[in-house]
């Protein structure tokens, strides 16, 4: 089974947008046991695409293209679909329907052009997009596939994830010979090589044999690192097997560290761990910004433990909302173990939580003083029983920073809530 | 002049790594005036790297290869272009003597496999690699340029500035005929649709002519397009000339939705303004969760406009910090116009900044009321002279509408500053 993708427009020939498209359907189509053997991408050119499909549906099982369907006058992939598969256009009612509704959910007069997003190649498979008005498009033909899916990304992920590909799985069912599976643990806090020494070589651990293999990939970002197993075995339950084992290995390598064995993020892990506790938290942020709160309150339902926060980005605010002490700031400085312990009671006792956190640091570019380097954070907490403060320093880029801090600072409760060392 | 990208190596393939090269590649050769016409990525196999190289040395006249160069058993492309080139290895002196150098200076003992990094294939153009082992190797052949580069971004990039480009620009300054512009232009709370409509066809009030062209992309994600307009003419002068006359065009139709003639992000650009006038900002969040506080202090020296802000998440915080009257809430409910208002005005005067804004909204998935569909949003704004409020209405998407919602937040000041219509 071999699997070709295509990515179509300008913008990502000349680099103006990374092909984070083609990343995500690399990684879903491996492990849809129909790993892509090419990617191309090719601009907003009609001889392009054709040839490039003619070759593509000629060469491989499965053709996924992505961009330009959408409905302005650059966005030509449905064309050229048409043209090759010698296709009418023919109007999907259903997708007439979605488009008006959109529209009229918004308040606006739809533009006429908008009807053009439902005419579809007669006789595809129409996947719906909840997400936009351009839906997916899936043609059978000699036992081939070829599905054309928009080039934004939330639009294209949702019609993989509801059309695509449990219209694959169905299809190549029966095709497969061992089954594949993967597991992705996240871990904060700890660098790739450190991880990895820690970890061993689960390769050599658990033996590699004739009808199973073991990957383990490491994929770092931002003093985040994910463990992404990945077994293939002759049957369900030998690969279940497999996969327990090798997460068994990392955890005894780097248990500490690991705050998620499924994909919960931080702010969704600590938001089970304070539900399940009956316990409210509240942020008092300076380098953050805003983004502890922003992070905690991503997950639904957040509302039942986050009150509240506040931002004192100036030292003056400090002093008035959270009642730190001005010569706390004055003898230590505003990024201290001091402050941010005060910020952390402070928020804690005016919003009436159980928890208070903090973070007070230097987020950059500017801003460094005497062994206080760009990349300096404290992060406060305090609850009923204990106030303490922990001094990280990361990076000199201030969009990093902001991120890391505020997960670190997320961290940093779930450690106290599960009585892990800090 | 065309060129191509080929990108090597299962990871890219299986989306273990997002392809920032071919980002990276396609930026620059775009600059150069030799811009990519595709970009092939395939695995590391020498039937498809040997196979795909045969089509592109056909087709382009300028083919840059990435990744495969490294030491280990899977780096297989300097094998592929030795077979493909029909060339033996000879030893580079240079390069073994600078491979053995980073060697030494890290004092440890050169595995043997390095000394491979040293053969290059007979006559070719070695280009050299300060950042690592593996040299870029240029080829000419029939007029055409091959060349190929590691795959470590870093390293890539190094050879690139250093070695690659000085070496295309010598080689084709002379056979440039046109010059290519862009511009990239950023417009928020209108679609792609209803914009394209605003502006009408650009390419027909910019009369495509024999030596010159215009093309216009809409760029869409969430509720922001991107317009970037691309020239080709024959001069410097006529491309400026025409990226003008374009832009002036797109502004007559769409200028109020634009925030951006230049690649300002919207806190960036209500940054400026309120550092130009001189005025403070503060914001009270509920829907948002703090992340309009954290955008606006995404840009360095922030602090100079932004002195705090509240996250009001709870009813009762909107009372106890903000001075919402509880009435209000009661009588319209937490997410209305009279709501918002009171909470733009509350945080206003709480902390003493010339504008205040609020964002009160129903995030989703859940949450909505009679007449209160997920994705309604009541942005605030209040200073001295003026309070007010907006509703829209964005998606079912909880982190999309957080999104947008802040970024609403900054476009309602904007507007304001400017004196835009709302």
């Amino acid at each position: 089974m071999k699997a070709v993708i295509l990515t179509i427009g300008d913008e990502i020939l000349i680099g103006q947008v990374v092909n984070s498209n083609a990343a995500y359907l690399g990684r879903e189509l491996f492990s849809l046991g129909i790993p892509a053997e090419k990617t191309i991408t090719v601009p907003d050119n009609e001889k392009e695409i054709i040839s490039t499909l003619k070759d593509a549906f000629r060469n491989y099982d499965v053709v996924i293209a992505t961009g330009g369907l959408g409905p302005t006058h650059d966005d030509i992939t449905k064309k050229c679909i048409a043209k090759f598969f010698k296709k009418k256009f023919v109007m999907d009612i259903q997708v007439l329907k979605h488009v008006k509704e959109i529209f009229s959910r918004r308040k606006i007069t739809m533009p006429p052009v908008n009807i053009g997003q439902a005419l579809v190649p007669e006789g595809s498979v129409v996947l719906e997009n909840k997400q936009g008005t351009a839906p997916g498009i899936l043609i059978e033909k000699n036992k081939k596939i070829f599905c054309a899916l928009p080039g934004v990304p939330y639009e294209m992920e949702y019609i993989c994830t509801t059309g695509l590909f449990p219209y694959l799985n169905r299809k190549y069912k029966k095709l497969k010979k061992s089954v594949i599976k993967q597991k992705t643990l996240h871990t904060i806090g700890i660098g790739e090589s450190l991880l990895a020494k820690r970890i061993g070589d689960i390769n050599s651990i658990v033996k590699k044999g004739k009808d199973h293999e073991i990957k383990l990939a490491f994929l770092p970002s931002n003093y985040e690192v994910r463990l992404r197993i990945t077994v293939s075995a002759g049957s369900q339950k030998k690969a279940a097997q497999l996969l327990k084992n090798a997460a068994d290995i990392i955890k005894r390598g780097a248990g500490k560290y690991i705050y998620s064995y499924s994909d919960s993020s931080i702010q969704e892990t600590v938001g089970k761990l304070l539900l399940k506790k009956k316990l409210t938290l509240s942020a008092a942020e300076s380098c953050t910004g805003g983004l502890i709160t922003t992070k905690l309150t991503d997950v639904p339902g957040s509302s039942r433990y986050v009150m509240d926060g506040i931002v004192s980005y100036a030292d003056a605010a400090k002093v008035k909302f959270l009642g730190v002490k001005k010569d706390s700031i004055k003898k230590f400085g505003a990024v201290s173990r001091k402050v941010a312990m005060e910020m952390a009671s402070g928020i804690r006792k005016r919003s009436n939580t159980d928890i208070g956190i903090s973070a007070t640091g230097i987020a950059g570019p500017s801003g460094a003083r005497k062994n206080k380097p760009v990349g300096l954070v404290w992060i406060g907490y305090s609850d009923k029983n204990v106030t303490f403060a922990r001094d990280f320093i990361f990076t000199k880029d201030r969009l990093r920073n902001k991120d890391i801090m505020a997960k670190m600072a997320l961290e940093v409760v779930r450690r106290k809530l599960l009585s892990i060392k800090q």
